[in-house]
């Protein structure tokens, strides 16, 4: 196994960080790395904002449900959806380009644009010895999160990424069987096979809270999924990226 | 700079590779790196799709726009968002989970979930000497591709990985800068600064074609980017993911 794939395989979530910033060279490395990520068609449709001003961050920790590991880290970066830089060129250089910048498909190359990047950065920042834990709680209130990081049109901030010194580390937790997400030639026909796998999973990720709760906890990773998904949370989504004039034809 | 920031800083795509496939513990690895990435709130909510087969990847590759490495490669891997588990779980557990499987916030959760994975696997291929292409043209014709990978509703294919042992080395081309996709507290409030950047990274990369093909190509990056976007295509999109039940509220 090289040092890449151990890095990869050794990421956790981290909630705990040093009260140490990143240097100006990390976050340069970081930045660098997301950029080289592959980009549909070259088309480099996303942004990143990195906060280090204490207020910003306690406000943006606030909106992500009180999760203060927003406000204390290293550095804390957004990853925006950017098609902005692309209308400005379309009125630049004189061309039709908005309903192609108003269509679902290129509101997926946008978000799949700011996912490789940030992905990448993530990897860079553990293999310094940086801990990294995405932030899907900005998408809590998208109106503010806006307002505090004055995004125009057609940016969306998806999520952040806190980085920083781990102060405390946690366990991986195990994933899905990988013959459950990983089919060869077509997607698995057998629906028995397919739930086999899932009642499987269930009985995994119970038993390793069991282990690591004295029996406290014992829960299921579909009871945990319907729970999760039974609560209708960010349903303004659809509005607001239309408002942003996304996702719209 | 350490092992995987070079890996990471040395992408490029690779569109020619030797007849030779990847191995199942090759295929293991990747699919394991690529489970490794967080994942929003654990949902998973993403399959990979494996295809070895001749027949099918030469159909792949004609419905990619007849991009050969579709075809000629080590391996092609099918990223998809998947919120069909979740439906069965829903059912399996009595719970009301529909409309949230059917809001844009969870579209977005899936593809951010199956961005992530797929970076992981390619820098994790990347790492092994591989190289690999991301195919967004496989989004041409998803109804098709559907058909052909046998994906259940609320499955979206979204780009294709193909992996193998490059045969032909192309150069990378210059990002943005990096001051121009890097904001620091607030997004460029400054249009002036926001389009001299852009004007610069145009002569740089015009400057970059010359080079490349002494004097024959010199288009600027706005040019290219005007030129895309005002193509209108894959505009079936929206009712394509609509018709697969996602990114309906």
């Amino acid at each position: 196994m090289n040092e890449v794939i151990e890095t990869i395989l050794n990421h956790r979530s981290i909630r705990h960080f040093e009260d140490k910033p990143l240097t100006a060279e990390q976050i340069k490395t970081i930045v660098s790395c997301a950029q080289a990520a592959a980009t549909s068609s070259f088309i480099q449709a996303y942004s990143i904002i990195g906060v280090k001003d204490k207020e910003k961050k306690k406000k943006l920790a606030a909106l992500a449900g009180n999760q203060e590991y927003v406000a204390n880290n290293g550095h804390f970066f957004v990853f925006c959806a950017d098609l902005y830089r692309h209308t400005l060129i379309g009125e630049q250089e004189q061309m039709e380009v908005i309903p192609t910048l108003e269509s679902t498909e290129k509101f997926m190359v946008a978000l799949i644009d700011a996912a490789l990047a940030a992905q990448n950065g993530a990897i860079a920042a553990e293999s310094m010895g940086l801990g990294i834990c995405y932030i899907g709680g900005l998408r809590n209130h998208l109106e503010e999160v806006k307002a505090i990081l004055k995004t125009p049109e057609r940016v969306i901030p998806l999520f952040g990424l806190a980085v920083g010194y781990p102060s405390k580390i946690t366990e991986k937790k195990p994933r899905l069987p990988l013959e459950h997400i990983y089919h060869e030639e077509e997607y698995e026909q057998n629906q028995e096979v397919y739930l086999d796998q899932l009642q499987n999973y269930d009985e995994i990720i119970s038993h390793y809270y069991y282990e690591r709760t004295n029996g406290k906890r014992q829960d299921r990773w579909s009871e945990q999924m319907a729970n999760l998904l039974s609560k209708q949370t960010r349903m303004y989504m659809k509005e607001f990226v239309q408002k942003n004039k996304l996702n719209l034809r």
